[in-house]
């Protein structure tokens, strides 16, 4: 109820602070059974660490995984997953800056109104470090999932973007250049950008795509809990997220139904997907595919006016190691929040079979 | 689980198929002691309801709702609402041509595979019909908020767009005319074009904005739960939804940090607004604007290739009485919606204080 | 959240109110291709409604269910089951003599108290005229669960208790009989004791015991959703019920863990089942068994004192036709009930496997 | 859904094997600006704990609480409260003896049928070690519950009973002797029996009473969410507990509704209170009292033919440290499970007011 809980059947409960002595989650709802790569899991983590390369934050947080319960002799067992992530460094630092100031664009104000009190540390439970927990999740999802394919990928910095149909698109080049554009010439530009900006002591937008492949037909529950309505909740649960569109998205808004209209294989195949492999709120095995709108990092390494808690307007200067472009990390957490939602409604739709 | 309930606290559990009986639903925790009127809900209804311009489907349905429980002497009882709307020609049509068919584009297939059985008459439970239900509770929703303002509107029809500024536009010029376009001009080539793309027996998509005013500070639950992506899992779960943005959306992908932080008055309000009043999840008491792309609705009268269930390649050709443009009567169901989601939140956040 | 809704996968949702315009709920999450046998769900309610014996009330409800969605060619279709059960007299009655008057023993003090309004005509939402829905849904959940056979029936009248040992009872006698117990002698003596409260204006208390045969092994969730947890709370939220225990139950307390313990065959059966069928909260494919307790009826036809809204002492009388004994009527709703647990743990489970 | 998660708006989800690394659990849903004792937390746990008198468990387990996350310089933040209790002695030791064999009255054989793997090292998930989170989390709800005050106490041993009137129990002497009896000289003959039996190697049952003053009027939802059946349902998911009465209970159904009827007094009290202080699902101001059987433990150090997973009749005979008789430990637990119903419902009816 009080929002930190994701998913049905296929629960995720998280809990923890940006600066707090750890973060961690409860899965419940995982079948018994599943072997349990936890190098894997990992491996998602480290995708989505900081420090990772010369684009991102370069705070350094290992971000090790440890498992509590659920998993006995390598297999899950049915019974509810704990695990934490310890905060390597929260200690010691001096918030003096940001305790009663309210940082533009930040959580901070309306935290402080809603609850009447706020973990001023670094943002506290506002950070986006909070999606370290989702990535866990996701990687048991995915192999919860196994046939299931899940690319996402950056598609735009700025106003650059990866102008190639997706079927052109390979996605074995995703991870071989740090801001995770699967064209190199395309990665090369927004490499450049993100350069620039940082040095600007700004931070830019971008957006993510994501194709899933090999979904089963049948997912997604109509009316209110259509697939893609999930779908966007998921990633429009993502910090600094602004926008969600699948299929043909806010461009088949301006198309004709003759136009948009997927015709039929004989097979249930369709000849065109403008239907983002969803119809009705409900996989039609063709592949999945979405775009996401991230706004830029609000917080920037320049001065800005702003106010305190007793609204003094004050001016405050940006510290710390910031992410001036959040996208390239916002891939694994994409994904992860993908195959949380798939695996959910992979075991509902087994109650009706 | 199976999709037919919406909302947390201010629930709504929805049934009825397009030519059954009689659509209705139930909602449950809605407070005590709430007048209600119900001259105003049937409003809703009427805004919603086929057959009320000569640019929307001609079918003729009173849709006149009916309460069977929770309200007593005009004021809600605490107790569960029961409500229906019956079906009033639900009789007798033949469904021949489509029995067998999958539509493209429809619901038909992605039905038949996942259930094995399917009501083929008119869309059955897949049907948009089924929101005349969301707009009953809506309406509550909307007397519940009191203060709240709920502004939707037909912001696009096909690529004629709406463009000028939110502070300029004259929400009560939004039903003055049939399309639903607050600016007169602009809604006269929306109604043109409709038009003409019904002429060609074909349909257009379209988009609908909505803005909304008075909404208080602190509705919203953070991390999984934030507003925005209620708002947006809202949106995507009305029929022929393909995206959401709100605030600075996906233009917001392109700015910079710097652009993009709206910067604070000394009362906590904001200079600019491209948050869209929601920051980390939470409303802040500015306005909240999103934008809804709606696709080209399936049926067009003009010969379409598709499969029958047997995998055999068919012609069929549309028939009955559809809507050329859907997002004039989706007005009143994009604001139903975003009542339901603001109720939801509304009571949620009396708890913690 | 407001408890009108009951079940996860399974899930019933009710509305109505004992004199208003009709009664109804929602099922969603019933698999779809299940053939519905709509005689068998009237013969439920048969069970179950008013004046069908000299020793229940003689008030005269004909309680004819009528589905309006979610069942198409016989099959349920996957989509939402609603119904309603039209309230064939709630017109023209005077409840004057309770419309400020808070019966003893009733909720009229704790509803007036909760909601600050309240629908006084015959006890309202609070009337136990509100199991009629239950008895639907579980005479579906009943055909959902095909193999598995539940018997209820009358253990005990005020102190006449059916003193035989479960597997010495046949259940094809429990509809024999006006009182619904197993033993024919026993049944005589109860029906006498009933009427002669009746003649007295007073009303007596009773038990329901409950056999449930063919259960598969592994129903129920550990920790908080065990089996009889469930079951616990579905028979405690029947009206009138105190009291509710399982396998050995409170006799259980009093034994030695030597005489406790169930021996396992070598097939996984066991010798003895004072565990009731269900062991760490699961299922063992054992009978359970477990037995309700009923307070007496509160509405009495013996003048009382009590209070009106104003906190005036006043004299009141009972009026109108009340069961001097609830448990006759009972059996088929704690049947119900059981089925929707069941029924709801049975798609749990399906999820695992 | 998979059973680890307890309570609407204020809810706890657990994880943990009695002999893995940690238990633990979130904390989602209680209210922001709480001051927290964690000293009266840990003497919660400290009165649950294994080894604390001569009549329970000689396990030696600190039982320590750590606090993750959620509390920020002593108050909660509104946040998820994350906390794990680390096993001291998870390790080498050695369960050959169990590993496949199927303990009577345990959950072992349930457990392998239903998940088809189990952790066998000390009951793993099914062990009543699981009871510490609520026991945690339980002391937080009486935090946020302040003037409602919760008294537990063991009310039987086997079929030494306490025979005295609610109103004569001197709650203050429940904590004076080791079997938690609020009357000395039935205490003495508590644990003289528990004793005799731990020579026996056997093991004995007993019910634990509870009694909750100061309920503010309305908790409790009516119709399925009744205040009673969430009471009940919680009491039923602790481990070994075989039955659950309120009010009269059992007794209640030898009654005529003329001796059980309560007569209000002009404040809206009752002369009597045989309704338990709930009337219609919802408190009534009065004292609500209800009475929990456990069944005697499972292990017992007694030579016992069992089966093992091949389906071999073997002997087995209980190791270890177990707890001759389970009610005075179980009293905190009671009382935990009491307060998270409690705040539960606090919490909802706030929402309505």
């Amino acid at each position: 109820m009080a929002g930190n809980s994701f998913g049905k059947l296929f629960n995720l409960t998280t809990f923890g602070e940006s600066h707090g002595m750890a973060l961690g989650g409860v899965i419940d709802g995982c079948p018994s059974g599943l072997d349990i790569d936890v190098e894997a899991i990992q491996n998602e983590l480290d995708r989505r660490k900081p420090g990772q390369s010369e684009i991102v934050t370069q705070r350094k947080e290992p971000d090790t995984v440890k498992f509590l319960s659920g998993i006995f002799e390598g297999k899950t067992t049915g019974t509810s997953i704990g695990f934490i992530i310890e905060n390597a460094n929260q200690k010691s630092k001096d918030y003096s800056h940001i305790k009663d100031v309210y940082r533009p664009s930040h959580a901070d104000y309306t935290y402080d109104k809603k609850y009447g009190v706020r973990d001023y540390r670094g943002g506290g439970r506002s950070s986006a470090r909070e999606t370290v927990c989702r990535v866990v999740a996701g990687a048991i999802a995915k192999q919860l999932l196994k046939d299931v394919k899940i690319y996402a990928y950056v598609s735009s910095v700025g106003d650059i973007s990866l102008n190639k149909p997706l079927n052109e698109l390979d996605f074995s080049l995703t991870e071989s250049n740090m801001v995770r554009c699967p064209d190199t010439e395309t990665a090369e530009r927004m490499i450049e950008r993100i350069k620039e900006i940082r040095k600007e002591g700004d931070t830019i937008g971008g957006t993510v795509g994501c194709v899933i492949k090999n979904v089963p037909i049948g997912l997604g529950e109509p009316v209110f809990d259509k697939l893609h309505a999930e779908l966007g909740k998921a990633m429009l649960s993502i910090n600094a997220v602004k926008g969600f569109e699948y299929g043909s998205g806010f461009e088949g808004s301006k198309m004709k139904g003759s136009e948009h209209n997927d015709i039929f294989n004989a097979d249930g195949s369709t000849k065109t997907n403008l239907s983002g492999g969803i119809q009705g709120g409900i996989s039609n095995g063709m592949d999945i595919y979405f775009n996401v709108a991230f706004k830029p990092v609000a917080t920037i390494m320049q001065n800005q006016e702003t106010i305190d808690n007793q609204g003094h307007v004050v001016e405050m200067h940006g510290k710390g190691r910031h992410d001036p472009c959040v996208v390239p990390r916002a891939v694994p957490i994409v994904e992860a929040m993908a195959a949380l939602v798939l695996a959910d409604f992979y075991l509902i739709n087994k109650l009706y079979h």
